[in-house]
């Protein structure tokens, strides 16, 4: 009897990773698990690189098209990319060998909103899903899939593809099982209903991920851990952006504005993230919830200490000791936690509905309130817009963070005009950086311009900033949000030239 | 008796538009009704406008914030504006003297997505509303109001507002009664609940708008028109663009895509749009639904024709021979139309969940299908966003729309960078000129500019636009989205200049 695989049929499709990675083909779309480093497959993908490498070797074309829920891990995008396997990649990445092939040119990369990626799979836009290959924690007898530390895009790739590999990773634990909420209410337009989920909390639908086994056409066993990104304590600029983000919402529940529990949180992932939950913590915040994308090592000891009452994501990303911590408490923390499909975990119409606080981190913002999140000097793609655009528009409050310089001083978070614009002046409420916060809301371009100046801008930029705003507001063409079209870009011309957007 | 005002307390609060205006304070936040040309109020703004040009002839400030629900009249946009008595204004106007003002850099606008007006002044991100100015139809012995030819924010500024004024419009057909939908279901969260909506046709609220009678401070009567923009028959150009979207449609049916039924239509306002609708008719399509922000003169046609079974809307946008045919037959169209407030016909909700076409013009696009709506040269404000935010981003299907030249040929509409950003590559699936169709869907950066490019830019502009991405895909720092910072903007920036994008 294997614990792991319960439903016999799948036995007698037991394959190793490269008798399953034989059955994806050239030119395949293939979609796989993976959110974050988190519940990506962890064999089949190397085993096809190894294969595609054998074509190469002798001259035949191998390429494949890779759909996953977001980023995933050296063993998946880094092995593919090295082999030059990855034909078009979507909806988000963070892996350097990829990163670096996209902006050589030589890689076709669709950065989406991941409210919008399995919608899109389903309405037909991606084309056919030849192959998913899916990670899970264990199968039912009955065939249906226990999820794994991810569940992203999974519901719909399963669905989707005419092929099923599914990897059943020992190494996940059993644990996870009925953690997942797996909400199987979706329809298409017109035949789609209001998606009941009234609280983070909710559970909607089924622990279980449902597959045809017909469409299963190998099961890999393997037992390797999740990328496990490191935990890093938050730095200084962290912590100051973080301080000025919770005197403000301190502010506003003292305005009334929001209640001391707040309202659902969404966070991204990184330092900046870590240090505004460990702000909440210190600052006596008590009975939160979290919905949002990505459970860090942050949140579990919200969890523990009572700061958050409970929090829905679609992935975790621990490090070893956060997954040590887990483990060592999954029952406190199963009856806390709830892992979604991401186009639940970032549904428009739930994120709205529950009024989610939007923190987000970005690359730049202008002086008029535009965010770029994506490109660095508008060209180079850093990972993707993720879920921020998700939670930007929809939510409550939309939060930008970072810090107000770069690369040493050399670039300046704060521009003129962002090169290039994935939240636009529409939906961005307030910026922060380590020099203090603006508050845009209810603002017009020139008032935004003002506080951007003088609240975030590091005092080395400051001057040219104000330099330019009062040039622009002098000579520009329009004088809504005056801007200097010679120059405009200028800061970033100045940095891919120079090294530095400073003259 | 009156006919109009049956509520008999408020008989006693009959005053003048004067004593009426005499209620609005300097500094006070004066939120109008009105949306498109239609339901605005008529006489108090006019009187107003002559009460802040004596206190300025008498050297005294007097100045308001204007809210609405989108674009008013000269009565109501104009008048305040020559009198200089505008300090801010949201979230849409198309007003000539207004729109001056602002890019004069005289007025403060704010642009905001059509469905964040109402939650954003719930959440108190506007501050207090001191007036509320509100145009209606009739008033109910019990008080409740019947709406006009407009709902927009309505429903939230009796809510919000201090003081209530009402203007009873004797020119609105009484008949209107009975065509609105006011639905009382929404709540801040935590509290929201899923919205009952299922179908366009769905009525999920009541015919009546709600005011505390204790808070209605003047009742004026008027017997005035609506704008009632002329009808102008559509162009070549918007023809010829009509085309191509038609037979894109058509090609999405024969997919297999859309059903022959399409889904809920939106469609902006103007001569593209009106083609496109004159085109679905003469194309054969039946029994078609619009979830849309504005009913026109088309539609009234294609409602008695079959082609439309119905149309959902927030507000009228008629000629005056649109208006005759309205009140011709309006037992006929009340069974087929109806109005909601704008956060309904606009919700992401609503429109995620219908799956509707989002169809809308553009002031450019660049080679990455980013979208500007807004900006001309980027920094002067033409109307504003309006809902096109809303449908792009949650509809099926996003498309934008325009002529591939303005002024004679001297400007592109599709340039190398967008001067600003209203829409970001990920909301923008398909974008059409008289030129062609670009399906961007499933599509990278550089494969977009091929399709963009080749599909959409005017002959004229095509071996520019070309040059400079091959230059690009060359030098560019990052070869993702490939750009030469230095002359990315260089075409607006001659515009501005030389008043031609030409070299």
């Amino acid at each position: 009897m294997n614990e792991r695989i319960r439903h016999t049929p799948f036995l007698d499709r037991l394959r190793t990773a490269e008798q399953a990675a034989g059955l994806i083909h050239p030119g395949d779309t293939v979609a796989m698990s993976g959110f974050t480093g988190a519940g990506y497959p962890k064999a089949v993908p190397g085993a096809l690189a190894e294969r595609i490498q054998r074509a190469h070797a002798q001259g035949l074309p191998f390429q494949v098209r890779v759909l996953t829920g977001a980023s995933t891990a050296p063993e998946l995008d880094g092995v593919l990319a090295r082999a030059n396997g990855i034909e078009l990649r979507l909806p988000y990445q963070s892996d350097p060998v990829v990163r670096e092939q996209i902006n050589r040119g030589e890689l076709d990369y669709l950065d989406i909103h991941l409210s919008h990626v399995a919608q899109h799979a389903w309405f037909g836009y991606f084309g056919k899903i030849d192959v998913a290959v899916v990670e899970v924690t264990g199968v039912l007898e009955d065939g249906r899939l226990v999820p794994s530390s991810s569940v992203g895009n999974n519901k719909t790739w399963l669905e989707q593809a005419d092929r099923v590999i599914l990897e059943v990773n020992r190494w996940q634990p059993a644990a996870l099982e009925g953690m997942h909420d797996i909400y199987y209410g979706t329809a298409l337009p017109p035949d789609r209903k209001p998606i009941p989920l009234l609280r983070p909390d909710d559970r909607i639908g089924e622990p279980y991920l449902r597959v045809d086994p017909a469409k299963v056409v190998a099961v890999v066993e393997t037992d390797a851990p999740d990328r496990n990104s490191a935990f890093s304590p938050p730095d200084e600029a962290s912590r100051a952006i973080a301080g000025h983000l919770l005197e403000f919402l301190d502010h506003e529940v003292r305005r009334g504005r929001l209640t001391p529990q707040l309202l659902p949180l969404q966070s991204g992932v990184g330092n900046i993230a870590n240090a505004v939950l460990a702000g909440l913590a210190e600052g006596g915040y008590r009975g939160l919830t979290a919905f949002t994308e990505v459970i860090q090592d942050g949140m579990l000891t919200l969890l523990r200490e009572g700061v958050l009452r409970m929090a829905s994501a679609t992935s975790f990303s621990l490090s070893p000791e956060g997954i040590a911590e887990f483990n060592r408490d999954v029952d406190f923390y199963r009856e806390r936690i709830v892992l979604r499909p991401q186009e639940m975990s970032n549904h428009p119409e739930l994120i709205r509905r529950l009024g989610c606080i939007a923190m987000n981190g970005m690359i730049e913002a202008d002086i008029y309130g535009h965010v770029n999140s994506t490109h660095v000097a508008g060209t180079k793609i850093m990972n993707g817009i993720g879920g921020s655009g998700d939670f930007a528009r929809n939510g409550y409050l939309s939060v930008f963070m970072s810090p107000s310089t770069a690369k040493g001083g050399a670039i300046s978070s704060i521009v003129p005009m962002a090169s290039h614009v994935d939240h636009t002046e529409h939906d961005v409420m307030v910026l922060v950086t380590e020099q203090g916060l603006a508050d845009l809301r209810g603002l017009s371009p020139k008032q935004r311009a003002r506080l951007v100046i003088g609240r975030c801008a590091h005092p080395e930029f400051r001057p040219m900033l104000q330099d330019y705003f009062d040039r622009a507001c002098r000579d520009s063409f329009g004088k809504h949000a005056p801007h200097l079209l010679g120059e405009a870009l200028s800061w970033h011309d100045r940095f891919v030239r120079t090294g530095s957007m400073k003259p």
